[in-house]
């Protein structure tokens, strides 16, 4: 933000005084910190701003706004006066804008551009925002490959301006169907009189336009791609998805994952763009949902009301124990979760993690008891209460790792994101099961205290 | 994986019968499917398919196994059989081996390098890891601005085989001070008499060798950039940082992010690639720590003995509150932790995020108390029980939102990772303070039925 920041003053005081001296003011600057800028100014100011950039470079900046800003303005200033900027947008861009207007503003926008652009908007909407399909762009640089080299570089000098990567060609026949691949640092070193043909590399990575957008990060990261062509299964090419896009892709994955994983529904929006009511409703469900598994936690102390009446001390263990069931699942659930976003597990190993995680459990469960051994024989409440803070201690551990990272695979098989099975969302779990096994495990080792301290 | 174990066997039947033929069976294969192949075979295996590649391909390939895998190799065959391969690998790459590598070995594998090289990766080394300078390469195409786009082309053409990335071509003064940035789209449409310096940018967006990685992989997403030139404080060119380096730092930041919200200690490789002890050694003090930090937990409830015996119900509700707290907690945190990883919040902001958690924390306290209060009511504990429970969800929801938000910033103030103070290390945090919260409000709350049942 510092660049915008630093001209705005300056931008502003031209937009009022002399707007048509703005244009060669911010030639030199960033597309991207113009985008900063547009949204320091007021909406009026961004709209004269638009409009003295002129419709090409306009489109550029208007195309780095966020979904919403873009929608909000067009909604606004309506498509006379937007109508020419968003007519120069790359295609993909103009499909997430059509997506997140109301349905007639939309149309009516659709109906200002070329009717082409129109057409190919409404391909591109019919696939889901999280598929290869809702990512690609349909402006790519193609050749057939019977060009000699030197024609695709003038065919490439011809169309740069409209393609939205310039750093692969791609060789198609006369039905589109993807023969090759070369990258302009190929073109650059071949001779200029070699055809298309012999430069370009048959094997061509390349993914399925229903494949899911993690796929294609995973996909596009493993071969160091700057672009990854979608072709349909007849092996017609249908568009490319640009490395930047992948990013913002990864960047919105992650978000959502660590959202999840505090228990919070994901936010389209920034934090501080998203208004206090919304975030109220991102978080309000989950934390009810999570209150109301909690009162099983109630429902099973009350059903040893008996024994807690009989020997209080029994209750200041309580979130110890239940406490360290869930830390383990939460360790645990973070390292299966993370597994199966980067690809490192898959839910075909779940014997494997299972195995692992009764001896990571074991191990763990077996050190903290004899912690927490020592600290009961410290606060002096005798050797029964040392054995049964130790017994539970190894199985709350035990049943933490277990469930944690077992639910993780359960969600993925089902069809469900991994994250959901959240940190409070085990510890709840655990906190439940946990209650069970400690009074359960009190019952006997502390029987004769009990039946003394009983009520006759 | 698919192609490597799909070729896998005939790989390894002609690595036996005529290791000779095995080059140009592999030679349409993709670098990255060879090295997946790779981690697939014997280490024999794998060394004399290395030699049968010739030393330009057989480095490709070797720079994308990762480096453990690297070093293993290199410590099992010695300099004399992976020197020729080893000197043909990129410097930056070059360089993250020979970090891996015990000091002696990585002396003596930098010996059988170019001294030029050699050089290069002792500059690099002198990086912090983490740092731009740490990512950066320096092969990276430079020309003098007084070029002509054709001779710059011809340049590129000779040097293409050399450099890590050829989008841009940066030009350089005699001081290597950086000048302008041009990309290849730039030069092929460009006139081919034109001076580099009329087609270059000269506003280049570049970073200091010392920014945080983080930093690094912002700035290049914000600007949607390939590669990105690190600069130092004179000016000078010191190198570029390409796209894909960038991504894998987003992955590793991603996963470090995920584990430390789950309280484990970062690990170096993929979860089955960690050995079983070093697994529990990066779990079992994260563990401990807030094991230990629960203790407080039975030490607060100690200090309400009396309360608890003369009214044993009590004891019935501590998880549940105790639970509610951390849980909106971890949803602040969440939401703060990520925020602060994408730029989206930072430090400076801390009041503005202050009061808005504290009015979430009251709207939801408010809810989820109305809700618990309903449930006291059914028990039958009566007004007073459902009086004291419902303040202290308020209580403990609002303490869950402020210290939840507060401590990322405050970790981030004080230089530390934000994620550290993971959900489990807030949950322990309110667990101790809803506990004392609980206890306060029951004395007043039900300071009657105290009385009525304390021992004379």
């Amino acid at each position: 933000m510092r660049v915008a920041v630093a001209i705005a003053p300056e931008v502003r005081e031209l937009l009022r005084e002399s707007p048509a001296d703005v244009r060669e003011f911010v030639e030199e600057i960033h597309d991207e910190d113009l985008a900063d800028l547009m949204t320091m100014l007021e909406e009026d100011e961004a709209m004269i701003l638009l409009e003295q950039l002129g419709a090409d470079m306009a489109a550029d900046v208007f195309e780095r706004l966020d979904d919403k800003k873009q929608a909000e303005l067009v909604e606004r200033f309506g498509t006379e006066r937007l109508g020419p900027i968003v007519s120069e947008m790359a295609p993909d861009e103009l499909t997430d804008l059509v997506a997140e207007l109301p349905d007639q503003v939309g149309d009516r926008l659709l109906e200002t551009v070329h009717p082409d652009t129109a057409a190919e908007v409404e391909e591109l909407l019919a696939w889901p925002e999280d598929s290869a399909g809702g990512l690609m762009t349909t402006e790519f640089l193609s050749v057939s490959p019977r060009f000699i080299v030197n024609e695709v570089i003038e065919h490439v000098r011809k169309q740069a301006a409209d393609a939205e990567t310039v750093y692969y060609v791609y060789g198609l026949d006369q039905d589109d169907k993807l023969l090759g691949v070369a990258s302009l640092r190929d073109l650059i070193l071949a001779d200029g009189r070699t055809p298309f043909s012999e430069v370009m590399n048959e094997r061509v990575i390349n993914v399925a336009p229903e494949t899911d957008q993690e796929e294609v990060s995973r996909t596009l990261r493993k071969y160091d791609l700057v672009a990854l062509p979608v072709v349909d299964k007849n092996g017609k090419m249908l568009g490319v998805i640009t490395v930047d896009d992948v990013m913002d892709v990864m960047v919105g994955e992650q978000t959502e994952d660590i959202q999840r994983l505090g228990a919070v529904e994901p936010m389209d929006h920034k934090y501080f763009d998203t208004s206090f009511w919304m975030m109220i409703r991102k978080r309000a469900p989950w934390l009810a949902v999570l209150f109301v598994g909690e009162f099983f936690t109630g429902t099973a102390m009350r059903a040893y009301d008996k024994v807690l009446e009989a020997v209080a001390q029994l209750a200041f263990y309580v979130p110890l124990l239940v406490s360290t069931g869930g830390n383990s699942g939460s360790q645990s659930a973070s390292l299966i979760i993370r597994g199966l976003a980067t690809g490192d597990i898959t839910v075909r190993d779940w014997w494997r993690v299972l195995l692992r995680e009764l001896g990571q459990g074991m191990v763990l469960g077996i050190f903290l008891a004899s912690v927490g051994m020592g600290r009961v024989w410290m606060w002096g409440d005798g050797p029964r209460f040392i054995i049964t803070v130790g017994i539970t201690l190894v199985g709350v551990v035990l049943a933490g790792c277990t469930v944690g990272a077992m639910l993780p695979l359960l969600l993925r098989r089902i069809g469900l994101d991994p994250a959901t099975s959240s940190t409070p969302f085990i510890a709840t779990l655990i906190d439940v099961l946990g209650i069970m096994l400690y009074f359960t495990v009190a019952r006997f080792a502390l029987a004769e205290l009990i039946a003394q301290h009983m009520p006759p």
